[in-house]
């Protein structure tokens, strides 16, 4: 890959270790959006963040946290790879609007409104009323705008997606999710939905999880490259990135963690099914951070110019990570004397 | 006052509203070290910080945070008063270590390891028994010193005070008491823990709570420059500050929380007494702090040159801070990045 690119994967939750650190580092990543918190209420999310706390001091020679965008640019400079910290919900905040520049302060940097059910703040992808932003919720999102928290609707219903987008005065990201037009899933996104985020200047992390692609697991890289070109066409080449949701290593019961969080009594299977109801197999040209490169690599037979592979591959991401974080709240010292 | 000390109070725990913090301007005070827990848990404090996070938001144009003591000296710049988090007790870290780390990222940069009775980290100054500094205690001591936080033992046991001396690598903190030798409270402190301190380069906060005061709500200016005298001479000059443990228009309610928090069902009456329960009566000529002046100058008076009236004032104080401050802990983008 080109060394002046800046590369970002927009979503990942695996089972840490510095064996996968080290494969991010021979992968070329330069940051990686985390998951601290599915279900965790705030309590839960400050142990989350403890545990990246003694993960920094462990493996402080391969990562390193990012608090602002420009952490990520000082990540690739010092050989490291930037942590960025995010929400697949807001169960974090509670029902506390101040808890919100709270987490900001300690690094969050991206939150989901939903995870899959209704929220405090609006609906979820695998509802079946969807009644849009709550009144909460709108408070929450404006307080996002100000602290600089970039509002992610990966996991959220439709209606609830639209408002968001047209509430905020920032751009709104789908971190990780594809056009439904590849994939009819829950989780996926309709044009409607792909044309507010372009519009709001946001961005799209097309997902490497094969639930999330056409044909599963047997998604080939060319189909995958085929809904990159479309969606590059139809969003802008500015509003495409990456958001692989790699799990790497994680036992079944993360993923009903994931999917069940202490909600129900009864199994959901999420994008699976019963008779399906495990990870899925792994794409064979995407086992690991070290795979990056051969996505790159057939991009670019694909047409994509350097230029373009660039932005894709992690340039889009930080430009809406440092649009979003332009904010006057004072996160430490240096950005509140200005 | 001279307008090149740094003017530091070394505790507080006021009403707070515009009027305080335009008095504390009013009175040339660069920065406030102020109490967010005395026994709320890691999740109230939270939302203790989200209430300090709206006061910034409305009052911003007298007080700032402080997460750095470089901030310090950039409030006083701006003109605006320096908010120094700390907690009086070690419950919002509960029983996890980690929770030190973040809770420094959110700008606590002092604790007391324990506030009157037995914590999990050492014996309180009520306490009958005092078996040192706990299992516990001794690693977050090694944590404090390793993130930055400040270690105060103000509310603490004698021994478990030493011991703490003894076992941090960093500076032991009094923010706010005095000597047993002006008044024999359980809250003051014998000569043998002030040596304690000056040796490990720490501080003591003078105290102006009547209660700590030789003659209580009577104690004289003079008697209090005494007192700052003696002890200049015995711990040595930089040594010494102020910890005023102002409690400004704070309700009965707020000095039994203080006192009382959720362990007992009886009254404790800390430092008062069944027959004297309440706020001990403000001394004449420290009602609030627009009255440091007053303190400087009879400290003048009693024989201060310039230069350690700059070190009582708050010179002292932004020095220890520093000290303690000096670590590879990243709490910010830019002090990770060096």
């Amino acid at each position: 890959m080109n060394q002046e690119w800046i590369v970002i994967d927009g979503l990942q939750y695996s089972n840490w270790s510095r064996e996968i650190f080290d494969q991010m580092r021979l992968g070329g990543v330069n940051a990686v959006h985390v998951t601290v918190a599915y279900h965790e209420n705030t309590r839960e999310t400050l142990t989350r963040l403890g545990e990246w706390n003694q993960r920094f001091e462990t493996d402080g020679d391969l990562i390193r946290p990012v608090f602002q965008p420009e952490d990520i640019v000082t990540a690739k400079a010092e050989g490291r790879v930037g942590i960025i910290f995010g929400a697949q919900n807001c169960s974090p905040i509670e029902d506390e609007i101040q808890l919100i520049g709270v987490l900001r302060r300690l690094g969050l940097m991206i939150m989901q409104l939903t995870y899959n059910n209704q929220s405090l703040l609006g609906a979820g992808c695998y509802e079946s009323e969807d009644g849009g932003i709550t009144r909460f919720g709108r408070q929450v999102i404006r307080e996002m705008n100000r602290v600089g928290m970039l509002i992610d609707m990966s996991h959220s219903a439709e209606r609830s997606t639209l408002e968001a987008i047209d509430f905020s005065e920032q751009p709104v990201i789908i971190s990780h999710a594809n056009p439904s037009e590849f994939r009819p899933a829950l989780r996926n996104k309709s044009n409607k939905v792909l044309d507010a985020v372009a519009q709001s200047e946001g961005l799209l992390g097309f997902s490497l999880y094969p639930f999330h692609l056409k044909n599963g697991p047997d998604c080939s890289l060319e189909d995958f490259c085929d809904m990159v070109a479309w969606t590059a066409e139809r969003m802008g080449i500015e509003r495409i990135g990456l958001g692989s949701d790699l799990c790497q290593s994680q036992p079944q019961a993360v993923l009903e963690w994931m999917r069940n969080g202490r909600w129900s009594k009864q199994m959901d299977y999420g994008e699976g099914s019963a008779s399906d109801s495990g990870w899925p197999d792994a794409l064979s040209w995407f086992q690991d951070n070290r795979d990056f490169k051969g996505i790159a690599d057939a991009l670019s037979r694909k047409g994509f110019n350097d230029h373009e592979l660039g932005l894709i591959m992690g340039g889009n991401w930080l430009n809406v990570l440092s649009r979003a974080a332009t904010s006057s709240f004072e996160t430490s010292n240096e950005s509140g004397s200005a």
